[in-house]
Protein backbone atom coordinates (compact mmCIF):
# COMPACT_ATOMS: atom_id res chain seq x y z
CA UNK A 1 0.00 0.00 0.00
CA UNK A 2 1.14 3.56 -0.50
CA UNK A 3 2.32 5.57 2.18
CA UNK A 4 0.05 9.17 2.44
CA UNK A 5 1.78 11.44 4.89
CA UNK A 6 -1.13 13.66 5.03
CA UNK A 7 -3.93 11.53 5.56
CA UNK A 8 -1.72 9.70 8.46
CA UNK A 9 -1.40 12.88 9.92
CA UNK A 10 -5.71 13.92 10.18
CA UNK A 11 -4.99 11.07 13.53
CA UNK A 12 -1.85 12.80 14.92
CA UNK A 13 -3.01 14.84 18.18
CA UNK A 14 0.00 15.51 20.02
CA UNK A 15 2.20 17.95 19.07
CA UNK A 16 6.00 17.60 18.53
CA UNK A 17 5.56 13.30 18.91
CA UNK A 18 7.01 12.06 15.59
CA UNK A 19 5.97 8.72 14.45
CA UNK A 20 7.19 6.01 12.26
CA UNK A 21 5.45 5.20 8.61
CA UNK A 22 8.09 3.60 6.81
CA UNK A 23 11.49 2.19 6.82
CA UNK A 24 13.87 2.80 4.46
CA UNK A 25 16.92 0.54 4.83
CA UNK A 26 18.36 1.80 8.37
CA UNK A 27 16.62 4.69 8.45
CA UNK A 28 12.68 5.42 9.73
CA UNK A 29 10.46 7.46 7.18
CA UNK A 30 8.59 9.81 10.07
CA UNK A 31 5.74 12.20 10.36
CA UNK A 32 5.25 15.29 12.59
CA UNK A 33 3.00 17.50 13.75
CA UNK A 34 4.80 20.62 15.09
CA UNK A 35 3.99 23.82 16.63
CA UNK A 36 5.67 26.34 18.30
CA UNK A 37 9.20 25.94 19.13
CA UNK A 38 11.55 22.40 20.21
CA UNK A 39 15.20 22.22 21.45
CA UNK A 40 18.18 23.16 20.50
CA UNK A 41 20.34 20.22 19.77
CA UNK A 42 22.33 17.95 17.39
CA UNK A 43 22.47 14.63 16.18
CA UNK A 44 26.30 13.89 16.81
CA UNK A 45 26.11 10.77 14.15
CA UNK A 46 23.15 11.37 11.59
CA UNK A 47 22.18 13.26 9.06
CA UNK A 48 18.55 14.58 9.30
CA UNK A 49 15.62 15.30 6.87
CA UNK A 50 12.89 17.72 6.90
CA UNK A 51 10.06 17.69 4.55
CA UNK A 52 7.54 20.10 4.41
CA UNK A 53 4.36 19.05 3.77
CA UNK A 54 1.84 21.24 5.04
CA UNK A 55 2.96 25.00 6.91
CA UNK A 56 6.29 26.14 7.00
CA UNK A 57 9.52 25.28 8.88
CA UNK A 58 12.15 27.50 10.46
CA UNK A 59 15.33 25.48 11.05
CA UNK A 60 17.65 28.17 13.04
CA UNK A 61 21.24 26.99 12.62
CA UNK A 62 24.36 28.77 14.23
CA UNK A 63 24.94 30.70 11.37
CA UNK A 64 21.88 31.41 9.77
CA UNK A 65 18.07 30.82 9.62
CA UNK A 66 16.20 28.11 6.99
CA UNK A 67 12.97 29.00 6.02
CA UNK A 68 11.12 25.88 4.63
CA UNK A 69 7.61 26.12 2.84
CA UNK A 70 5.16 23.65 1.16
CA UNK A 71 7.67 21.13 -1.12
CA UNK A 72 10.92 22.08 0.16
CA UNK A 73 12.92 20.07 2.17
CA UNK A 74 16.60 20.70 3.99
CA UNK A 75 19.12 18.21 5.18
CA UNK A 76 20.65 19.21 8.80
CA UNK A 77 24.13 17.78 8.38
CA UNK A 78 25.07 15.52 11.24
CA UNK A 79 26.93 17.90 14.44
CA UNK A 80 25.14 20.83 13.58
CA UNK A 81 23.43 22.19 16.05
CA UNK A 82 19.16 23.37 15.21
CA UNK A 83 16.22 24.63 16.87
CA UNK A 84 12.81 23.78 14.62
CA UNK A 85 10.71 26.72 15.04
CA UNK A 86 6.77 26.79 13.07
CA UNK A 87 5.35 29.77 14.29
CA UNK A 88 1.68 28.11 12.69
CA UNK A 89 1.34 24.44 12.79
CA UNK A 90 3.02 22.61 10.25
CA UNK A 91 3.69 19.13 9.07
CA UNK A 92 6.75 17.66 8.48
CA UNK A 93 8.60 14.64 6.75
CA UNK A 94 11.22 12.98 8.74
CA UNK A 95 14.12 11.02 7.50
CA UNK A 96 16.77 9.88 9.95
CA UNK A 97 19.07 6.73 10.92
CA UNK A 98 17.06 4.41 13.31
CA UNK A 99 19.42 5.26 15.81
CA UNK A 100 18.73 9.22 15.51
CA UNK A 101 17.31 10.47 19.11
CA UNK A 102 14.31 12.65 18.78
CA UNK A 103 16.07 15.94 20.52
CA UNK A 104 19.94 14.02 20.34
CA UNK A 105 22.21 15.37 22.84
CA UNK A 106 19.36 17.33 24.51
CA UNK A 107 16.86 15.57 25.99
CA UNK A 108 14.21 17.47 27.63
CA UNK A 109 10.46 16.78 29.10
CA UNK A 110 9.65 16.73 25.15
CA UNK A 111 11.97 14.45 23.96
CA UNK A 112 10.06 10.95 22.60
CA UNK A 113 11.65 7.82 23.28
CA UNK A 114 11.24 5.53 19.98
CA UNK A 115 9.08 3.40 21.78
CA UNK A 116 6.70 6.54 21.85
CA UNK A 117 7.75 7.20 18.04
CA UNK A 118 6.75 3.54 17.09
CA UNK A 119 3.29 3.43 18.40
CA UNK A 120 0.39 3.09 15.53
CA UNK A 121 -1.12 5.97 14.24
CA UNK A 122 -4.79 6.52 14.81
CA UNK B 1 19.35 26.81 1.52
CA UNK B 2 16.13 24.65 1.17
CA UNK B 3 16.27 22.47 -2.11
CA UNK B 4 12.97 22.66 -3.89
CA UNK B 5 12.82 19.46 -5.90
CA UNK B 6 9.75 21.33 -7.97
CA UNK B 7 11.24 24.46 -8.99
CA UNK B 8 14.61 22.25 -9.79
CA UNK B 9 12.63 19.99 -12.13
CA UNK B 10 11.94 23.15 -14.30
CA UNK B 11 15.16 22.88 -15.86
CA UNK B 12 14.75 18.57 -16.39
CA UNK B 13 14.91 18.37 -19.86
CA UNK B 14 15.56 14.72 -20.36
CA UNK B 15 13.10 12.16 -19.06
CA UNK B 16 13.93 8.71 -16.49
CA UNK B 17 17.24 10.84 -15.88
CA UNK B 18 17.55 11.33 -12.33
CA UNK B 19 19.78 13.83 -10.89
CA UNK B 20 21.12 13.76 -7.61
CA UNK B 21 20.01 16.87 -5.42
CA UNK B 22 21.07 16.53 -2.03
CA UNK B 23 22.59 13.59 0.32
CA UNK B 24 21.61 12.36 3.22
CA UNK B 25 24.26 10.12 5.53
CA UNK B 26 25.32 7.14 2.63
CA UNK B 27 21.87 8.10 0.70
CA UNK B 28 21.26 10.29 -2.31
CA UNK B 29 18.32 12.60 -2.57
CA UNK B 30 17.22 12.82 -6.00
CA UNK B 31 14.40 14.16 -8.61
CA UNK B 32 13.34 12.41 -11.87
CA UNK B 33 10.86 13.59 -14.38
CA UNK B 34 9.35 10.24 -15.91
CA UNK B 35 6.73 9.57 -18.42
CA UNK B 36 6.64 5.96 -20.43
CA UNK B 37 7.80 3.15 -18.52
CA UNK B 38 10.98 2.07 -17.18
CA UNK B 39 12.30 -1.61 -17.50
CA UNK B 40 11.59 -4.69 -14.85
CA UNK B 41 14.98 -4.44 -12.11
CA UNK B 42 15.64 -4.66 -8.83
CA UNK B 43 18.15 -3.71 -6.41
CA UNK B 44 19.37 -6.82 -4.35
CA UNK B 45 21.02 -4.79 -1.22
CA UNK B 46 19.29 -1.46 -1.02
CA UNK B 47 15.40 0.11 -0.67
CA UNK B 48 14.19 2.09 -3.08
CA UNK B 49 12.06 5.56 -1.80
CA UNK B 50 9.76 6.50 -4.57
CA UNK B 51 7.88 10.22 -3.72
CA UNK B 52 5.46 11.64 -5.93
CA UNK B 53 5.27 15.30 -6.82
CA UNK B 54 3.68 16.05 -9.49
CA UNK B 55 1.38 13.35 -11.54
CA UNK B 56 1.01 10.15 -10.87
CA UNK B 57 3.31 6.62 -10.31
CA UNK B 58 2.14 3.03 -10.88
CA UNK B 59 4.94 0.65 -9.38
CA UNK B 60 3.76 -2.76 -11.04
CA UNK B 61 5.18 -5.33 -8.33
CA UNK B 62 5.37 -8.99 -9.01
CA UNK B 63 2.42 -9.38 -6.86
CA UNK B 64 0.80 -6.15 -7.53
CA UNK B 65 0.10 -2.72 -8.68
CA UNK B 66 0.47 0.21 -6.48
CA UNK B 67 -0.65 3.85 -7.42
CA UNK B 68 0.66 6.76 -6.15
CA UNK B 69 -0.62 9.86 -6.46
CA UNK B 70 0.57 13.85 -5.25
CA UNK B 71 2.50 13.36 -2.05
CA UNK B 72 2.24 9.58 -1.93
CA UNK B 73 5.28 7.34 -1.31
CA UNK B 74 5.77 4.01 -1.08
CA UNK B 75 9.17 2.38 -0.18
CA UNK B 76 10.37 -0.90 -2.48
CA UNK B 77 12.42 -3.65 -0.36
CA UNK B 78 15.65 -4.59 -1.60
CA UNK B 79 15.62 -7.49 -3.61
CA UNK B 80 12.11 -6.82 -4.96
CA UNK B 81 11.45 -6.62 -8.67
CA UNK B 82 9.54 -3.48 -9.97
CA UNK B 83 8.52 -1.73 -13.11
CA UNK B 84 7.97 2.21 -12.73
CA UNK B 85 5.05 3.51 -15.44
CA UNK B 86 3.35 6.77 -15.68
CA UNK B 87 1.10 7.21 -17.79
CA UNK B 88 1.39 11.05 -17.69
CA UNK B 89 4.58 13.06 -17.10
CA UNK B 90 5.42 12.71 -13.32
CA UNK B 91 8.19 14.21 -11.13
CA UNK B 92 9.29 11.81 -8.26
CA UNK B 93 11.38 12.79 -5.69
CA UNK B 94 13.63 9.34 -4.56
CA UNK B 95 15.77 8.62 -1.90
CA UNK B 96 18.50 5.53 -2.01
CA UNK B 97 21.61 4.25 -0.85
CA UNK B 98 24.70 6.01 -3.09
CA UNK B 99 25.94 2.23 -4.12
CA UNK B 100 22.26 2.04 -6.20
CA UNK B 101 22.80 1.27 -10.14
CA UNK B 102 19.65 2.90 -11.52
CA UNK B 103 18.33 0.35 -13.29
CA UNK B 104 19.52 -2.29 -10.64
CA UNK B 105 20.43 -5.80 -12.11
CA UNK B 106 19.05 -4.99 -15.39
CA UNK B 107 21.17 -2.35 -17.19
CA UNK B 108 19.39 -1.01 -20.58
CA UNK B 109 20.18 1.79 -22.92
CA UNK B 110 17.82 3.69 -20.48
CA UNK B 111 20.31 3.11 -17.68
CA UNK B 112 22.03 6.23 -16.16
CA UNK B 113 25.45 6.34 -14.38
CA UNK B 114 26.02 8.27 -11.26
CA UNK B 115 28.24 10.49 -13.39
CA UNK B 116 25.11 11.39 -15.55
CA UNK B 117 22.97 11.56 -11.82
CA UNK B 118 25.66 13.88 -10.42
CA UNK B 119 25.18 16.69 -13.21
CA UNK B 120 24.20 19.86 -12.44
CA UNK B 121 20.94 20.78 -13.17
CA UNK B 122 20.13 23.74 -15.18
Amino acid sequence: MPIDPRALAASLQELWSPRVVGELDDSYIKIAKIHGELVWHSHDAQDELFFVLQGRLRLRLPDRDVELGPGELFVVPKGVQHLPIAEQECLVLLIENKATAHTGDTPTAQTRSLADQLRRIG
